[in-house]
């Protein structure tokens, strides 16, 4: 049975609905994260700091969950979701970032906090740098070779489960061009799907969903994975990175689409004084 | 130097058009080569169909480079195009179609004219096939041991390829978690993107451009490729069944798309009604 249309466009509603949830979500991660790292440094801080990165690991399962719910027969619409910019959906895979792209965060700041320690050791100007930054006692760039190396076998692992997932997905858009789609499509000019094409792609769409959630799991599992290795102010170090490069890709995203619509506005409506422009000089001609 | 708003909101709708312009022209090739495989068969029309299929696939390689050149710092757009229905975005890879497809509507089409012939000899039922499925001879079930040897190589040798150009986007993806983005990002809450991040993005969307132009080659050089495998006929009816599967897999979405819409404008309209009935049943009270 095919799902019906509507119940369709109701699901959409809720993946959409389900999304902006999870960014509001993110924002209060952020603000938690930051009042936590800005915190004291104490044994119980460090206990407060490792539950509240639990919870935010636990909150990220549960939107997976949730997605996977609602991304059964309806699961297109996360590949390109409308309320993403498309350098967003440039982005994508499987319908959320690449599990590797979040190791490839631990190293982008472990070089970049490096650097700044040594800024801070060659120029001596330590007044410059923040007080999260300044308890440099256990965060990113301060990971051991062992942690180092327990990284980056995750990454080694991670690249590889990524591909056989990518491989999955691929053979699911080859199967396409399979029975039952392909030879109604080639039997005759364009048709109407038909039920046969239509529970076709239902069940296309079903097992990209299988996919998704297959993808949704190793996001999670390398999540879970990295905060087991690294401290608990490197993980909420960590997640709170994670969280602002997503927040801000998706903002980025968003005003570099508005800008284009503005300038298009703007040029649309310079265009139409032109043309108001040329009627008026037309008709006192 | 960034793009401007208002050239990237130009480029788009010029990729727009690009991209209406090869539907409009791939509805002109089906239409040709119908009529052509509909001809007399003879050496004379051979020429012609070969001649034909040359042609289109002369217009592929004219189309991609035209893509090419709308797609420099403004990719982002190709790789979940407006213009598509989710379920087409939900099958793109690296802004069109898996060249890999190709081979399997080659298989898909062997497998269906051969269970046509099948049932033709069970059931000597010859009068309800078509003029066009009647000239058998040099068809795509009677593909050659030593074509299909050719078509399996290529596809190995296509999906190797693929498998290369996809690493390469990973690649990409990966990058935009490392400097200056990720940094920037990194550094503080939300803040504009500035100079430095916008051209890192223009750059990513620059480097994005020259990994779809390449899959664009690799598409050509596949269909270019199998055209060299099989005969005009065989070519032509290639052609035919993969211009049909594009152009129903455009319409089949949009048409999906559109009864959810519809049914959700209907939703929209019948809660109105219930609404407005409220307010009089309590005005009535």
């Amino acid at each position: 049975m095919a799902t019906s249309g509507s119940s369709r466009y109701e699901t959409e509603q809720l993946q959409k609905g389900c999304y902006y949830e999870w960014m509001s979500l993110q924002s209060k991660h952020i603000a938690d994260l930051k009042e936590a790292l800005m915190s004291q440094r104490s044994k119980e801080n460090d206990r407060k700091l490792g539950e509240l990165v639990g919870k935010i690991v636990d909150d990220f399962q549960k939107y997976t969950e949730r997605r996977s719910e609602l991304s059964h027969r309806c699961c297109s619409s996360y590949f390109a979701p409308s309320w993403n910019s498309s350098l967003e959906n440039g982005l994508l895979w499987m319908g959320g970032c690449r599990p590797s792209s979040f190791i490839r965060v631990i190293y982008a700041m472990c070089g970049s906090q490096t650097e700044t320690h040594l800024s801070e050791y060659l120029l001596k100007i330590d007044e410059n740098v923040g007080d999260a930054n300044n308890s440099t006692d256990g965060s990113m760039s301060d990971l051991t070779a062992t942690q180092l190396a327990k990284i980056n076998e995750l990454h080694i692992k991670v690249i590889q489960k990524e591909d056989k997932i990518t491989k999955k997905a691929a053979n699911l858009q080859e199967d396409v061009a399979d029975m039952p789609i392909a030879v109604t499509a080639y039997a005759t000019d364009l048709v109407e799907a038909g039920v046969a094409v239509e529970d076709a792609l239902d069940k296309h769409e079903e097992c990209m969903a299988v996919v998704m959630a297959e993808a949704d799991r190793l996001r999670f599992e390398t999540l879970r994975k990295i905060v087991e290795v690294v401290t608990p102010v490197q993980a909420a170090e960590f997640l709170l990175a994670g969280k602002r490069l997503h927040v801000s890709l998706h903002e980025w995203g968003r005003v570099r689409e508005e800008k284009r619509l503005g300038c298009a506005r703007t040029g649309e409506a310079s265009a139409a004084r032109e043309d108001a422009g040329k009627s008026n000089r037309s008709a006192t001609c």
